[in-house]
């Protein structure tokens, strides 16, 4: 593991690199656009923002164009949900269709194949507002299993079935299908959900397996062979999706979806479906100064195991945002006890954190909501996009841990602030 | 919800209770034991403590027998273990096989049967030593579904398989029996599973149902029906077993068992395979002076909303135990922000607690272990169990909510302490 010091070089070397940057930085942008545009504002009275992700893993140049295309569409999909006034949570699940839909990102359509060549996803959803979540895990022949997972939070927001029956809030396989089915979600063949690519990924990862196994035969010492095999998985493999949402109201919302590891055993279920490992969202109250919201994406069972989404979400709550997530990604993440055993921790975030404050301007009827927006990961890159009602178009990044750091052992943090404007009646 | 002076009122009369029944009270117990056989255990040098439930739920005067009975046995089978050299996390997985055999618990064999009529069970282990954790949800046709979640636990410790793939951590339905399998877990014939007294429950409650539904089409009203309805679920069925050990190198394990809400949906995950949700079980380290692990027992969505465990395995670090979980399950359970629409919250809990403590005596080659048990819940009764190394047979007991006090927004809570001794050769 690397030490505290190596890590807060690699941060170091990208605030600098934002502040190089800052004509295009999202806290000027967004700063000089509210005061260009806070007229508009005013009439508008409708908006929010969004910050999603096209997974945490490695982006190839040739693949960072559809990737930020995707994210793109996603924003824009939440945006026009705010700005027609829905909620938050209604808007974070359609950013998470139009993840979904991507045939490059590994989340319902194109999603990773298991072992037995089948698709099986996981996705979840957390309203910050009544905290309800829904998620469904190993759910084949579903195209967006996201809207499974919202479905099933809106059905236990409705309180109880017949005879007193409490709702479920996860359902997995079979069962979460034919919930799906039953409740209007239309069935999807499985073998529409596959691409050539997962197809051509899914042949090569086999036969990669069945060569390590003919060796492991040859050597025919386990011990060995799961240590000479532990760099061999890429991590170009963990494009999960997620977004985070904040509406004019101030109210958060998270989502994340996935097609799970490739070559995943069949019934393995990932971060995505795990309450409080993939999405987290709790709007402020007494206790908490700030609402958050939190989507992660990487190895599954490292982001189930420290807990990762709600962890973050917690550590939101002191005063200095960027602080307390690059010490959470260090003490929380890469250097969990509960992954002591682990040479290399991957995975990435992404955090919305919110608080309504006063304007400086002497008119009482306009609320602001100032938002920080940031994103952290420990794979080699991660990719992003985020709007807010102010941008005309979403604004999108791939995050790159800097060369020469090791993946899985170092980290970086970015992100940016903005403020938005509501006039109350 | 009720308040916090009215719960309170209900823990002093329990703990007046206590106090009046002294003699047979673990704690005196313990201690007296200890002073009269402290030779004996020197001269062992193996042992521990274990504590099991039957569930929080409802225990009529005739169930009541066979639970304590199954409880008996569960402890005997664990410390049988623990006597025998076996670390904490082999010992509890003792005690839940012991635990599901019963056709009298909602676990493994006579658990409760679905809406289709299968039976569908969760179950997790947790091992405060390494943290790892294994979890099977909705897996059919396997008799002892906690042998499958050790052995994920199991699996993982060895590191990854063959062409670098991460082990999974959590498998459900179909892929979790063929897995099973695949590693030597013989299956079972689902007919075989259910009991007399599970398949004539499902044909009564099929019937509630279908008459709850009929009366529903007359007034066509949903919201009033799913109201008129809502106290109608007894919590008579929600007998999800688990158990808690600490053995004499001081390593804690926890681990749950359950059968799920009978009529639940297929598919339906409740707290038992939920990771922070059903048991949490971590050695003491650098930042936590106690060893604590829990395992939980109830209506599955709330303690999974809550996260019981894991909340009230955090808050057994402060000071003074029985204090700590009083607070968790009042502000963490039953007064939680995430439950603010349910009118009653059930669940039961079982918590260890475990630190090194200095022996009076002057002997330095004696190494004491302090254990504090406690057990606390919101439904009218809780069936629990437990021995120490130095006791020839288990204690039982079935805690109740005072007559009077409403179930679901009051709660009791007891407890003891014990010390276990070693010789450090």
């Amino acid at each position: 593991m690397i030490g505290l010091s190596s890590c807060a070089g690699v941060m170091e070397d990208l605030m600098n690199f934002a502040e190089e940057q800052q004509p295009s930085s999202p806290l000027a942008n967004s700063w000089s656009k509210k005061q260009e545009s806070n007229k508009n504002q005013k009439k508008k009275g409708v908006g929010g923002f969004v910050l999603v992700h096209a997974g945490a893993g490695y982006h190839s140049e040739s693949k960072a164009k559809e990737y930020k295309h995707v994210c793109k569409r996603a924003c824009q999909r939440a945006m026009d949900q705010l700005k027609a006034g829905a909620l938050a949570v209604e808007a974070v699940a359609a950013a998470l269709v139009e993840l979904e839909d991507s045939p490059f990102t590994n989340a319902g359509m194109g999603s990773n194949l298991n072992l037995s060549g089948e698709i099986e996803c996981d996705a979840s959803i957390m309203d910050g507002k009544s905290l309800h979540y829904g998620a469904v895990g190993a759910i084949s022949g579903i195209k967006n299993p996201i809207l499974v997972a919202n479905r099933l939070l809106s059905e236990a927001q409705k309180g109880k079935l017949s005879a007193g029956r409490i709702p479920p809030c996860f359902l997995v396989g079979r069962g979460a299908h034919d919930w799906a089915v039953s409740h209007g979600i239309p069935p999807c063949p499985s073998d529409k959900m596959a691409t050539k690519f997962s197809l051509s990924a899914y042949t090569r990862n086999k036969r990669k397996m069945e060569l390590a196994e003919k060796m492991d035969t040859g050597h025919n010492q386990t011990k060995k062979r799961r240590q000479s095999s532990e760099n061999e998985n890429g991590s170009g493999c963990l494009d999960t999706v997620g977004a985070v949402v904040v509406d004019l109201d101030g109210n958060v919302a998270a989502a994340v979806s996935s097609g799970g590891l490739a070559m995943k055993h069949p019934g393995r279920i990932g971060q995505a479906a795990h309450y409080g490992c993939g999405c987290w969202a709790e709007n402020a109250c007494n206790m908490n100064p700030y609402s958050t919201a939190v989507s992660t994406s990487g190895c599954g069972e490292h982001l189930i195991r420290t807990m990762l989404a709600r962890e973050c979400s917690a550590a939101m709550q002191s005063e200095d945002a960027h602080q307390a997530l690059l010490e959470a990604m260090q003490n929380k993440f890469i250097s969990s006890p509960f992954l002591a055993t682990e040479d290399r921790v991957l995975g990435g975030i992404i955090v919305l954190r919110c608080c309504r404050c006063l304007e400086a301007q002497p008119s009482k009827n306009i609320q602001g909501i100032l938002v920080e927006f940031l994103w952290s990961h420990t794979t080699e890159s991660m990719c992003v996009g985020y709007m807010s009602a102010q941008d005309s178009k979403a604004k999108t990044h791939i995050s790159r841990l800097p060369s020469g750091t090791i993946p899985g052992q170092s980290l970086a943090i970015e992100g940016g602030v903005c403020r938005l404007m509501s006039v109350v009646e």
